[in-house]
């Protein structure tokens, strides 16, 4: 799992990684080219990867596309965030509507043999938000982080663009 | 003292600290249950904790709960954030007003002689805010988590439910 | 290149790094006392850093200001973050507008040989900000941090008054 803040380097990390893991990639994209902002966002990640990889758009399912995936070769799924984001648009409203798909998939990670990265967000180190949605997505997105980070092999954080790890943990009190 | 973003398992990490340090354990908990969020929340912690503690409800005289827990067991305090907002709640605006009750409480954490963990937030890595409220409590805050990080033995900083220790620093530069 | 959270001590840091490297130091401050509370924040400051320091201001060609001040001691900016918002107030709206200065500035980074310490803030860790200008700040600041930590050779980041090392990495995934 790589986390980190907004433009802290973690696709470019995650995609460091999987290419360390195997030079047979699938992309998972959970984004939904919706807007312009994040059109342009999916073009500028697309480029940057250059060949090499095959890409698959799953905005709800990802239990489902990584068993679809499985032996084909490493699995990058960017991100949990948007993953996470996709299903309260669907309704989801909390940490209670979004804990079954949050566990389905690290039971899906338990499972699957094939390497996955997993990019996802810090998004908790700001002041309370005032909106009330923004305090639920942030929470469901919290737990979520934490019941992922619980069964990866490795966590690491982007900051600046430079990688810290967080697990294996260095020290434990 | 134990610090971190929101949902980052910082309350998690202090409790298992805590249970460490020994057996006879007191939860000094800042929160108010004013409104069904914070109620939520606090049935929540109260429900992981399991029995084998005390609580002691204590908003804003943490100094004086302090001396009265003395030589009682662990104490864990849950969560300085809260206690500072519950300051700034009661009229206190910013460091200057807030700067007295946080030397108090450095003042007793350094004279006192039973273990303390103290639960804390990052909350100043965000943009901005746009409220002036809000930037006055950052700013507090931030002054806050310094000067008890100055005088804490351990520092520990929780990220998607791992442990990174800040103090004993690993290096200085 | 000394980063953090609001209030994380990350100038303090800075100048303890800056005293290390020399005694004739020189602080290239970016921030205009615009407002009460920024004119109120350099006077703080200045207070801290004491005699010894000259003060140089330069709101928008840091390139230049280090040019000048080639081989007269150790310069310390502070900070990136005001840096980057003037060029935006000036009229860049937008990592592609503050680009080529960024690109400058990282220039004149890997040339000058008296040593340089840089304060810059993470601000990408809370929630998506709805204002557009400020999510394009946040994407153009992220992309300056990445930039300059790139050429640096050490990066420290300040939490709670603590650091801890980014570079040289400790690992590397």
């Amino acid at each position: 799992m790589v986390t980190g803040g907004a433009r802290s380097g973690k696709s470019a990390l995650a995609e460091s990684i999987a290419s360390r893991l195997g030079a047979a990639r699938i992309y998972i994209a959970t984004a939904e080219p919706g807007d312009g902002e994040m059109a342009e966002r999916i073009a500028l990640h697309r480029d940057r990867r250059g060949a090499g990889w095959q890409t698959v758009e799953e905005p709800l399912d990802l239990a489902g596309a990584l068993a679809r995936t499985e032996g084909q070769g490493v699995r990058l799924v960017d991100c949990l965030t948007l993953w996470l984001a996709n299903q309260m648009a669907q309704g989801a409203d909390s940490q209670t509507d979004t804990g079954p798909a949050i566990k389905a998939l690290c039971a899906a990670l338990a499972a699957t043999r094939s390497p996955v990265v997993l990019v996802t967000n810090e998004l908790g180190l700001g002041i309370v938000p005032e909106n009330a949605l923004a305090r639920r997505f942030r929470d469901a997105h919290g737990w979520m982080n934490q019941a992922v980070a619980a069964v990866a092999d490795e966590v690491w954080m982007a900051v600046s663009g430079l990688p810290l790890r967080l697990k294996p943990e260095r020290e434990t009190p």
